[in-house]
């Protein structure tokens, strides 16, 4: 058994050495790599990334798993969750035909360019038959790895393993029933002037100001860097080595810093899985949902927060004395948190972000389902627009064409933003109540305990537990919308005098 | 026969990606990579090198190989060389046990640890042992690849294929005969004044201006790019991303600017590779020799030459006028090329560097064919030194510990610096003769002909011609050491007023 469990580990971490070398090249590719070096690059990943594939799935993975049984090591042993997670990941891996993956990845490489075609002239229509092929790829695959209530399931579980499309919706009807009727009351009281927010901010200023708070929240730079790219994004070459990177806008602070914030919190949780699972399958955050818990609760909940800015906003001023000279406290806190309905996701607040999150969501079901075609979701996208924002997109373009997600082939992804918001909430509601004056250390800009916390409680794990096990053993409760409801309307409710 | 072609190079396509891979990850490591990634890097390195070599002994490459014979594609054609080539490396390849191959990476690992510690306690007797066992391996690894006259030829093929101990034996010779009493005349003559090199130079600016001249050259930004190492080197993820690096010292000019220059060198020849031959194991210099043929000859004929600076020392004059503004053409010219002789080799000057790489030759072939003991070694050293420069190490750290080519089981590898020095010569006389006004052209910060030229006789080839085959068909001789001899008695003796 000992035997089995040494070979199978070998295996495993070959292929993690195989992934994380690609995922070396990716950000290569995004942060250093010239021009040119495009097409040479895409077959090296290709070639890193396939054969990772092939040796996972493998039959003598399959022979060393039907040895070995999760019940012989210690319940809650890694060993055991790691047959669990392996075992997961190998059956769903064998029972998607190769077939099926080469089909989705020449689909995907012809949507991408369909949809930026679109985009570009405005025409719906040069992405709509991409999408009604990745729509049925989608479906195709489902039918592959299985479900037990609907389509819809199986695609979720892909980025957030074990939940359910029912539980996401009942959570999230919750969330609309307080969200909505809020956001008109905040609409109807005087906006902040964000205009401060717009002015120029010194590129290496900004860039320096950022790994000073991140460095202050316990990102690790031993084991990581932060470099620039286009769009900000965190990757993990091994847990050792866990890489951010983040872009500079000199004429909009909130980019680089609540990108930087962002990324760290993503960055922070796979620094913190514990280091005996690195080069098995368990060494990355748990689930996707999970994962942006993470990165909203720094950026969010932390910095975001009254307490934070009591703390950096005077060196934020001393900083950039020609653009923050005049602003106080209290102007830039409600500038960075002003609240407004608005077409475009990515721009969206912290309030209104979570009903771009819930439209995607139903549309997506109602797609894969068939009882909406791909031809009537632009009429749809702008009725739900209106609906939930008041709004109407005056083109597809600020509509139904926004977010790249689909022509990568990603169907039911976008609900774990949300999940991750209002588990950040939940999260951040424990940390409180279980750390001694909190709120007082972030006014100090100290940040050990709060991070120990989430160590403890959720990056160790890795993914040795799914976000609900995690969830329910730190936060005592299942997925709900009451923490993050709570927290909104309390914070929002006083900036706009509810 | 086509399909076992197709099925050959889509293998040997498969392997160039994993080595492809391998170097972008190893670059990582020397430019980028926190301090802390250093062990999970060395796993994913190890697993990629190792599936590059299982991928090609396998014999299902030697099969094809078996089924394809150069003859069967043109005379000439990159098939037949692909054939030649990939045969060669394929029966080298499964000469060498595994066995082997893991005692040298054992022995080498311990090795250089051994090598620091020796350097660090000047105390030789910790390296000795070490070097006892990579001489035996290395031994070991000619017997079992084989040789024509003698164990040595064995070593050199591996790093200048096709080049003999005793063509090397006799063209050092006669360097010999030429280059010591020479370095006698000039060492009684006059020294330059070489403090202007070491003023202040800010890093920037130094940056700035090795990237504009290399730009001039004619490196490829679109296919590579330049970063900062402790070590320069160049690197080839692909034909289409060549990367060079350089270091930046703000108190002694050299390092940056030659060091940039020499690089860029290296950097142009893979650039210059025929694209058809990318993801071929034809996708590189011919030799190492050859390489270093191509770095010296624009950092060294063209970039401390009289008519380069002609050209480019006002504008360093304006990018550094505190520390040169009191220093003439002529003087700069002087100090950048003041002869004298030394104890180590990489500080070494033009004129007495293949002293260095002459030493290193003959103590190696008596090392592996046993008329010299390890033990002796550093005696046999000190006298060889004293021999060639007039002085004798006050130190072991300052002799026989200088270099760290040993500790990574590298025997064989000195001479090809000597090789590239010798064979820059032959190619600059030969582009001098060809490509009309070319000194002209330098004074006015033109390359371009001179790099066609390079292209057209030297790059291009990648592997499909040994380093003798470029050789002869771009200057009608083999080997020689009468263009280098020629050169440096023009330029030095007009230098000291010989």
């Amino acid at each position: 058994m000992q035997d089995s469990m040494t070979k199978l580990k070998a295996m495993l971490g070959r292929i993690a050495d195989l992934n994380g070398a690609a995922a070396v090249l990716e950000w290569d590719q995004e942060t250093y790599m010239p021009p040119g070096g495009t097409e040479a690059r895409a077959f090296q990943i290709g070639t890193l990334r396939e054969l990772g594939h092939e040796f996972f799935i493998r039959d003598s993975v399959g022979e060393l798993l039907d040895q070995l049984s999760p019940e012989d090591f210690g319940p809650g042993s890694s060993d055991a969750a790691l047959l669990r997670v392996t075992r997961r990941d190998y059956d769903r891996a064998r029972k998607i035909p190769a077939r099926l993956v080469a089909d989705m990845a020449r689909a995907t490489a012809f949507a991408k360019d369909g949809w930026k075609k679109a985009r570009d002239t405005n025409t719906y229509a040069h992405f709509a038959p991409h999408l009604q092929t990745v729509i049925d790829l989608n479906v195709e695959k489902a039918e592959a790895v299985g479900y037990d209530a609907c389509v819809y399931d199986a695609l979720l579980d892909e980025y957030e393993p074990g939940m359910k499309t029912a539980t996401v919706a009942e959570v999230f009807a919750n969330l609309r029933d307080e969200l909505v009727p809020f956001v008109r009351e905040v609409v109807g009281r005087p906006q902040p002037d964000t205009s401060v927010l717009h002015r120029f901010f010194a590129d290496d200023r900004q860039w320096d100001f950022g790994l000073s708070v991140i460095r202050d929240f316990g990102y690790d730079f031993e084991h990581g860097r932060q470099d620039r790219s286009a769009h900000p994004f965190t990757t993990t070459f091994a847990l050792s080595d866990v890489r951010i990177t983040t872009r500079v806008d000199e004429h909009f602070l909130n980019p680089a810093l609540f990108g930087t914030l962002h990324e760290a919190g993503h960055g922070m949780y796979e620094q913190g899985i514990a280091t005996a699972l690195d080069r098995t399958p368990l060494a990355s955050g748990t689930s996707l949902g999970m994962h942006e818990s993470q990165s909203r609760l720094w950026e969010n909940l932390v910095g975001r927060s009254l307490p934070f800015w009591e703390h950096y906003y005077p060196s934020l001023q001393r900083t950039f004395p020609e653009a923050l000279g005049d602003t106080t406290l209290d102007a830039f806190y409600r500038a960075t948190n002003a609240v407004a309905p608005s077409l475009i996701r990515v721009e969206a607040d912290e309030v209104t972000y979570n009903l771009h999150i819930m439209l995607r969501f139903e549309l997506e079901q109602a797609l894969v389902d068939r009882t909406l075609s791909v031809d009537d979701l632009p009429t749809a996208w702008n009725e739900k627009t209106e609906a939930y924002f008041g709004l109407r997109p005056a083109s597809d373009t600020e509509g139904v064409l926004q977010d790249i997600h689909w022509s990568l082939g990603a169907l039911g992804y976008f609900p774990t933003y949300a999940l991750g918001n209002l588990m950040s909430a939940q999260f951040f509601n424990s940390a409180v109540d279980t750390v001694p004056d909190l709120e007082n250390q972030i006014a100090r800009g100290e940040f050990g305990p709060l991070l120990a916390w989430l160590r403890e409680n959720v990056h160790k794990y890795g993914r040795m537990k799914t976000a609900t096990e995690i969830l329910e053993s730190a936060t005592g409760r299942g997925l709900e919308a009451e923490s993050w409801v709570g927290y909104v309307r309390e914070k929002f409710g006083a900036l706009y005098g509810l």
